[in-house]
C-alpha cells in the first residue's frame, strides 16, 4: 500500500455528491487507502448531498454539463476537517500551477476557487470529514456551465485537454503528499 | 483576538533557531494567539537548534548573511505536526505567487523549497510541533548565501524589495487562514 | 470572525432537538463560526431527536411550555465530546452565577442541572459531538413544566426576566471562552 | 484505579513550580492515574519554572508565605491544553462555591482568578500540557502575600480553615469529573 | 465506574449488526462506560448493517447459526479508529490464547481472523468508530456455519464450552485494558 | 516509503535509553518513517533516561549483559501514548508467538512482560510519546541478567538464536501493522 494511490478513470462518471462519502473509491473500485481519483462527467448535486451549508441556504444550483472531477480521501486518525481543508487548498494551488504550465494566463485563486482574468469561475470544491476519513472534491469545468448564477469558464476555453492535465495533477498531488509525509518524519519538536 | 495576527518587525533580528520555540512571538513582543511575524536579519542556526534531523545528520551549515524570515505559530488543540507541514506548504505557494506577481519568472517550488530557473535555492523552511502549538519558519535570502553547500540566490537577484513583499505575504497568509476557518465552519460531515 | 459570536433571537422558536445538529446557527441565521445563540420558545423533543440515551431508555418526556434556550457550537478540530461537556459544565456555573446576581437564593447545581432550594428542577441540558463540531443545549424553564416526571420551577418563579438574563449570560460565556483562549495561548508546556 | 484519585497531604510542601511537571504525583507519592492533590506550603516559583509566559515577560514575582495548593493531572490521549484550561476554570468555580458555602461574601471570579470585594487577589493558577498528560495548579493564599505587585488576601482573612475546605473541594472536583465522564458516556452524536 | 465493565448475558441474543452502534450496551442494558459484553446467539448481518466495505462489495453473506459474540466499546476522546483496530487485534490474541489454554491446537491468527489447522475459519470481527466512541465486534462460531463461502469451524469442534470460555476472555480483556491504562499513566515522554 | 520499514542491525549496539528518543532511527541510520529496528547489545539505562517512573521511584537497575532490542517508532498525528501502548502489547504477543514457534513452552505474558514457567523474567519494555511520534522499546535477554532484583532468563536458555528470531518478528510486526492499516481503510463508521 503506497502513501497515496492516484487513478484516472477511463469511463465517464456523473458526480452527484455521493462520491464525497466515506470509502467511495474502495466500495466502487476496490481502491484502498489514501487516494486521489480523477474522472470526467457531468455534475449535478441535489440539495440533500450538498456539503457546503451556504449552498443549501442559498438554494444554490451546483451543476455543470462536463467537469473534470477529483476526489481525495485521507484516512486521518482521528479525522480532522482542518486537515481536509488545508489539503484542499494545497491541491487548488497545484491546479493553478498546472493550468499555467499549459499556457493559461491571468488565472486567480481565491481560497479553493479558480477564476479566469474575466472573473469567470472555473471550479467548485468542498472539503469534509467522515467518521473514518477526510475528503475533498475538486471539480473544474471542461465545458462552461450555464444557469448556475455566476459566469463560468472551462478547460476547453483555456485550450487544456482534460486527461493529460488530470494525469499531471494526480502525479503532482502524489508528490506533494509524499513531501508532507517526508517533512513530518524528519523534524523534531521544539520545546 | 483575531484569527491570525500578522506583523512586520521594523528592526532587524538575527534568526538563530530559537524563534521556532513555543510562544516566541508572545514572549518577545507580547503578540498573542495565532500569528505570522516577518523580519529581516542574518541567519545562523547552530546544530543544537536545528529541527530537521537531516541537517543534523549531514552536519549542514544553515546560514545566510541577510534573510527575510517568517515565523508562524498556530495554537492547535491538540498540536499536530501534519497541520504545521500543510500550512507551511500552503505558505510556500503564496511566496511563489508573490514573487511572480513582482516579476520573478521561471521559479520552481519543490515541497517547501523555492528555486530559480538556474536551480539556485532561494529559501529554507521547517515545520515543527511544540507542546502547545505548531510552528513553521520560512526564510528567503535577501542577499545570496555562500558556503552552504548549494548554489543560492536572493530577493535582490530577483529585484524584489523585502518589506513590501513581506507585507503582501503577511496579508495573503492572513486571508488564506481566514479562508480555511471559513471553509471548516460551513461544511457538514459526510456519513 | 470573532472567537465566539453570541446572539439573542428576538422571535420565539420552539426547541425540538433539531437545533443540536451541526451548523444549525449557520444554516438558519447565517451565523458562522463558534457561537452561542439564545432564544425563547416551548420545548418538546421527540424520542428520535433525544441525545441522552438515558432519556431514550426511560421513555422520558422532555417538554416545557416556555423555556429560555441556549445553543452553543464550537468547531473543534478534531471534535471532542469531552470538551463539549466541560464547556457545558462551565456554562452551567455561569447560569447559576447569573441567577444569583438577580436575587435567586439557595440554588444548587449538580452536573449540568440546576435546582431550587425546594428541589425543583430548573433546567435541562445535553452536550454532543457532530462530525464537524461540538455542541451543547441548555434550556431553563421560563414557566414551570408539568407532566415531565419531576417537580420543576422556572425563571418566572425566581422573578427573573428572560431577555436581560440571557444577554448577561451570552456576554459572560463570551468572556469565559475568550479567557480560555487567552489562557491556552500564553502557557508553555511542562516537560 | 478510580476515575480520579484525590488526596490531601498531611505534611507541608513548598510549591516551586516543579510539581506542575508530568507524573509528579506518581513519582512523589506513587499516586497513579488522574488525580487532584492538595497540600499546604509556601510558594516561590523561580522564572525557569514559570509556565505563564506573561509572568516571565513581566519578570513577575510569584510567591506567597503560605498557600493551599491543588495539583490536578489528567492523562488525556492525546494531551490537549484546551481541556486543561476548561477543567481549571471549572475547578475555579468550585473554589468560589466552596468559599461561599463557608461564609465568604462578595467574591468574584475572573477566568481562573478569585478576588475579594476589595479587589484583593486570593489565588494564582496555571494550566499546562505535558507530553503524556494535562495539568493545572491552583493556589489560594492562606496568609496574604506581600511584595507581589498586587493586593492580596488569604483564607485566614475569610475565616476559612484550609484542611476541611480542601477536603470539600477535593470531593467536589471528584464528583464533577465523575459527572463529566457520566455525561460523555450516555450521549449519542448529532449528525 | 470502573476502567472497563465486562458482562456475560445469560439470555441468547441474535447479532444483526445493530449492536455495533454507539451506546448499544447502555441503551439496552444500562451498562455505562467502557465495556465488553459477551452473549450467545445466531448471527445474520444484512448488507445495510455491514461495516466492512469489502463484505458489501463482494455481496458477502455473514451468518452463523450460533455464535459467541463480544461487543467492546471505548469512549475515546476523540474517537480514533486506529485505536479500535489495535484493541481488536489485541483481543484476537487473547481469544487465541484462551482457546489454546482449553486444549485447541494448531490454531492460527491472521489479523483479526482465527483459523483451525485445517484452514477452517472460526471467527468474524470488525472494528469501527462512532461519533462518541470506538467499538469492535468479535464473533466466534459455536456451531460451524455453512453457506458463507468459506469452510468454518466452531467452539463445539474444539470441545470448548462457550460460557466459561467467554468469562475467562472477559476477565483477560479487563486485565489487558487495565494494564494499558497502567502503562500510560507511569511513562514520561521522550524529548 | 513503505507503511513500516523493518531492519536488523548487523553490528551490536548498547541500549542506554537514548534510542527511545524521537527520530533515533532516522538520525542514526537515515531510516525514515514508521519503523521497527532490531539489534543486539548490552543494556544499561541510567536513571535520567528511564521512562517508566516506577523504575525511577524504586531506583531500579535496568541492565542486561546481552539483549535483543526492538525499537518501534510511529509518526502518529497527533502522537497518542495510548496507541503506543496498544502497539507495544500487540508486539509482546508476537514475541510470545514467535518464541513458541521455536519450541519454548509454558511462557506467560503479563502486560508487556514475558516470563518462563519458572517465573523468570525474559524481557523489559516501555512505550512513550515524543512531540512528533510514539515509540516503544522491547528488549529480551539473550544471556540472563543478574543483579537486577528479579530472576531472569534469556533466549539462550530457551535455545533460541537471536537473529532468525528477530527477523521473523520484524516480519510479523510489519504484517500486523499492515493489517491494522488495511482494517482501518475498509470500515465505515457506525452512527
Amino acid at each position: 500500500m503506497r502513501p497515496l494511490t492516484v487513478d484516472f478513470l477511463r469511463r465517464t462518471l456523473a458526480y452527484d455528491g455521493t462520491q464525497i462519502g466515506p470509502l467511495w473509491a474502495y466500495r466502487t473500485f476496490g481502491l484502498q487507502g489514501d487516494s486521489l481519483v480523477a474522472f470526467v462527467g457531468r455534475c449535478a448535486i441535489p440539495a440533500r448531498h450538498m456539503i457546503d451549508q451556504d449552498d443549501v441556504r442559498r438554494g444554490a444550483r451546483i451543476a455543470s454539463p462536463r467537469m473534470l472531477h477529483f476526489i481525495a480521501e485521507h484516512f486521518d486518525t482521528p479525522p480532522d476537517l482542518e486537515k481536509a481543508v488545508l489539503r484542499q487548498r494545497l491541491f487548488s494551488t497545484l491546479v493553478l500551477e498546472e493550468l499555467r504550465a499549459r499556457g493559461a494566463e491571468g488565472l486567480r485563486r481565491e481560497g479553493d476557487d479558480l477564476f479566469t482574468p474575466r472573473e469567470e469561475k472555473l471550479s467548485i470544491s468542498i472539503a469534509t470529514a467522515t467518521p473514518v476519513s477526510t475528503k475533498f472534491h475538486f471539480g473544474i469545468n471542461v465545458i462552461r456551465a450555464t444557469g448556475v448564477g455566476v459566469k463560468t469558464a472551462g478547460l476547453r476555453d483555456l485550450g487544456v485537454e482534460p486527461k493529460p492535465f488530470a494525469e499531471s495533477l494526480l502525479e503532482a498531488y502524489r508528490r506533494e503528499i509524499e513531501g508532507v509525509l517526508d517533512a513530518r518524519t524528519r523534524a523534531r519538536g521544539a520545546l
